[in-house]
């Protein structure tokens, strides 16, 4: 149960992880958090929205990133330190996002790794886009 | 259901909102991202990382912030545009997280608002820290 | 609250559950165990495989049958000791699948009781067929 | 996003993934399935059961062996065929059940693979029992 070490990660890898985001993930979001934003959970409030439709709260598009992170790369043992992220388009419901995280600079002093993330949606275009700070898994 | 526009907010305003991180919230919230990193739900490996014990998902201490910017200030009507922020300590069970946001600049031209943003729990301690970018709701 | 007892039991006896799948049952499903293979929980990856969209964890239709014993055959006070099954078509969103537990012998020394347990879609083509053993509530 | 395909697969390898079972996951099962038995969702009922509080529903616990199958061993593009399986032990709120399937046969002819799986939990007691039968990823 421990991910990659330090010493095993290589500029340039990269883990992807998909989810067709449904409603009941947004209102189940919404439900943890509290984030009861109608332009998350109310369809008629929605409709009148630029969007016109209930749009994922964008932390739930971000929380892909965690899985690949926290469970891919680096995966178990890896510490979150910091996460950037510009919110680049909607995510509506039944949209299928594909969270991808690649690692970008090894610092090697506090042995720290800097990936790029980013999530994209069925057709391609990039929805979050960002960069992640990481504390690697002891070796 | 509108939020303040962008003529009403003044630098310097900050709303909060507070929740208690249960168990069953980051059981869910692993269960909606998928981020099944054994820190967060499993003990007993938990027991043996520098923690001691389950942590919250970074992302479900963030999603609190969502929370004020989408529901409070400026609200609904916001467009979140980016977020950065460091996870600076961890969050257990049993918590309660108060996450706040205040304006600290607002930029005329595209009607957009810097928020700083910051997640404390019960102790005072700062759980994270960072920035928030938004588009004011229209007047 | 008591379910049936070994003496009330009588061979040929069934009773039956039905369900809708939903897509949140799946992906909440999916988010209890953390079972995201992408065959559940990703349309596009889905529409890929041979079943052409995501189908319901074998175990999501398996626990209609937990649901026919513990609440109605023999219902409250049964223990579930062993249970064996075949996952012979897949289930679809939307898709209303009927648990069935009949009981097949009775065993009287320890007053257990075997049970044919079959699923079935909505079109009678069986998606789960097997066999369970459980120990009746005591009388 | 495929998993290992029959010709890597190799008699003895095995894989493991474990979780708390929290309340939220028993009661958010019944939910799903409709498996209301007391014994799992009344504690008022569950302290006069010779358990003495509510247990986790078989096909809970079961429903971890799925996890390790359909995202380790051997992973995405598996078709789960059979599982076989004996509930040796009760299952609590707060116990970390840790899920294991180990390939014990490799059946060229079908390319399938036969597994042990169990269940295990903190204290090492097994609690369930088994073996799957799974056709593997083409390669």
């Amino acid at each position: 149960m421990q991910g990659k070490p330090f010493s095993q990660l290589r500029v340039g890898e990269a883990a992807e992880f998909g989810k067709t985001v449904s409603e009941a993930d947004i209102h189940g979001f919404a439900g943890i958090c509290g984030d009861f934003n109608p332009a998350h959970v109310n369809e008629e409030y929605a409709r009148g929205t630029p969007f016109g439709s209930r749009i994922a709260h964008g932390m739930l598009t971000a929380s892909l990133i965690s899985t690949v992170i926290g469970t891919m790369l680096p995966g178990p043992g890896s510490i979150y330190m910091q996460q950037e992220m510009r919110f680049s388009a909607p995510v509506y419901i039944g949209d299928t996002i594909t969270a991808r995280a690649e690692v970008v600079e090894l610092l090697q002093e506090k042995q720290r790794v800097r990936l790029r993330t980013t999530c994209t949606n069925q057709e391609g275009k990039i929805v979050l886009d960002g960069e992640a700070l990481v504390s690697a898994p002891r070796g």
